[in-house]
């Protein structure tokens, strides 16, 4: 195993950065490709950039966000935070006792880390499934989770959300949806409802996925529910700082519906270039991936690596050798192994399919050519 | 009582926010004087600006903080954080397990909300003191933590601290030391070392406080607790975003040792133009202060107010009589009540102290026209 603990993804992570820093000042922005769909973005104007102090900011972009928040999640009032995972830490802190039982639905397993990790930390137990029926919630239950669309980016039905909702609302519990991408994923490309609107009491999404703002979450919901959160999210600093609640605010406003539909078109072009060389990509809705485990079946070679070092070391190839960024090499401990070339962010639209697909091809041969040498792996994955 | 729990406390700061967000608009921002001391900054060039995105800031900013923050703080290795809240927390999740005990020492009880609360939510026992002796440190301690200079600016002994490091390590514990303000305060002003020059494992500040960076938490130390912390630190969302290190990165190098001890002068002059009219008031090492309880003892007129909505009230007449921002009116729940005129940030360098003085009595004024009427407090306080 070269990746192994939560300790070696943060210094993988650390790696891919400055491996990053290095393109950047030796080749310059241009020799980049940020293909995570999280690239984000920071957009601001000078007049804009002065008012960032510590009180005078936040008091005039919160306010600004609250209508073109609202606008974008609905609910009745939303709170921007760090990171998504500190919206979903703050929510359980606040709604979820000790003892008590949180249920998790989603489309397909497993759950984004920061759920159970959370549950834990309060002493809960966490339970989560892609089947939900009557029996799925037990007795002492203080919080149903809904995911909106994993990690993947595999998008709930809408009946079953419903539902799902229905069913934790009879029974007086709360439904908070994790809709990190789903916020925009679902609305804009699969016609679905807003969370808040099919009854969610809180929903959370990612900024920075399939939208230009910045690493950063926003929280929407039912106004006395987010004043308790918010108190939580101050006493621990989890909420976003002002030059994010201002790139949050930037960022909505110049959110594009057509270039996430336009990704569309251009990833069942990718995908069947893909599906000359290899068996097992699969498309996603703005691009294409493959997963670990799907990646080993590739591989007839035989060696003593993991699925998921594989993704990692891939990962790397693709950085150094090409200068292409996917989550196995730059993402927080816990993220997915699975690479996926998502082809909605600015970095995508002129990345030209056929030179992308060759550049796949070319890091896949140089894999095989290092598989069975684990000194040489370790040697992409941790060093400069 | 007018601010009576938690949420009165976020409604309290979001009024003000309110109240700061009109006077901007309204008549622009030099009509705006923080003397909080906590204004902080985000200084950041265009070209610096265009490199703010998720995977690419990061990786830019962050190996620049190495260099510059290690030389600021001492320690192996930095880590910037969104809250020096946040690192406490996240350092306490790491290093503190259920039914262990902490031991917290620091110049002047109580201690900041968040350590309390941060070992509470992990189960530990908490013990704080400002007598620190050999039976201090109970068996099954698992972290000593100490406080450089207090909410108040009340700064640590030289000598009690290297002594309770001592301590802590002669029985192999851990030592974090809060140095929000202290990590200037006590280097500049008191001549004292860096904390993990004198052999704190880790070490974090407050960016914002007496220096021009942005509202965040700067950790160092030991690059073993350091790459175990950051591990709890991206789990659950509590790192400093790109922007924010950015502006941590120039806050630092803009970081200007005269003003702060040019705010030692100044401060003097205040305090006696204060004298004048009041008992209570006393100097900080930056500016003066009057505490919620000595505020109370100024006042002859019996009232059915608390010491703390005393204070509240008045922060909130200076903020909407004169534009000055003070704690008590913009804090975070759980901030020290006491009214501080801190002279170190830029707003105070240009005020009038004669000015700024009789605004200061006005408003006082204005509260004991005010204090038998609940009805008028409340609204002062809750009302735009």
């Amino acid at each position: 195993m070269i990746v192994n603990s939560s300790l070696d993804e943060v210094k993988k992570r650390e790696n891919a950065l400055s491996i990053i820093k290095n393109i950047v000042e030796t080749k310059g922005r241009d020799s980049l490709f940020d293909l995570t769909g999280l690239s984000g973005g920071f957009i601001a104007n000078p007049s804009e950039l002065s008012l960032l102090e510590t009180y005078v900011g936040p008091a005039i972009f919160e306010e600004a966000l609250q209508e073109v928040g609202i606008e974008h999640m609905g609910g009745e009032k939303v709170l921007p935070l760090n990171r998504t995972s500190s919206g979903i830490l703050a929510t359980i802190l606040t709604l979820v006792k000790k003892d008590s039982n949180v249920v998790h639905y989603l489309a397909e397993l497993p759950a984004h880390p920061s759920i159970p990790r959370s549950c834990k930390l309060v002493g809960a137990k966490y339970f989560e499934t892609d089947v939900f029926d009557e029996f799925s919630i037990p007795e002492n239950t203080s919080l149903v989770i809904v995911t909106g669309s994993t990690m993947d980016h595999k998008v709930i039905d809408e009946d079953e959300f419903r539902k799902v909702i229905e069913m934790a609302h009879e029974k007086d519990i709360p439904v908070m949806v994790d809709d990190a991408s789903g916020a925009r994923l679902r609305t804009v490309v699969f016609n679905q409802p807003k969370a808040c609107d099919l009854g969610a009491d809180i929903a959370i999404t990612s900024t920075d996925k399939l939208m230009p703002g910045p690493r950063g979450g926003l929280m929407a919901g039912r106004k006395e529910l987010i004043d308790e959160i918010k108190v939580k999210v101050n006493q621990f600093g989890l909420e976003a700082q002002p030059p994010a609640v201002l790139a949050m605010l930037n960022g909505i406003k110049n959110f594009n519906e057509e270039n996430l539909i336009n990704s569309f078109d251009r990833k069942d072009q990718l995908f069947e270039l893909l599906c000359k060389q290899f068996n097992n990509f699969e498309k996603t809705p703005t691009g294409v991936m493959i997963s670990a485990e799907d990646l080993a079946d590739e591989i007839e070679i035989s060696h003593n690596l993991s699925d998921n070092d594989l993704a990692f070391i891939l990962a790397f190839i693709l950085l150094k050798d090409y200068g292409i960024i996917t989550i196995p090499a730059v993402g927080m401990p816990g993220a997915s192994a699975t690479i996926r070339f998502d082809l909605s962010t600015s970095d995508a639209f002129n990345f030209d399919l056929i030179d992308l697909s060759k550049k796949i091809e070319a890091s896949f041969e140089k894999l095989l050519d290092v598989i069975t040498n684990e000194e040489k792996c370790r040697e992409i994955v941790f060093s400069f």
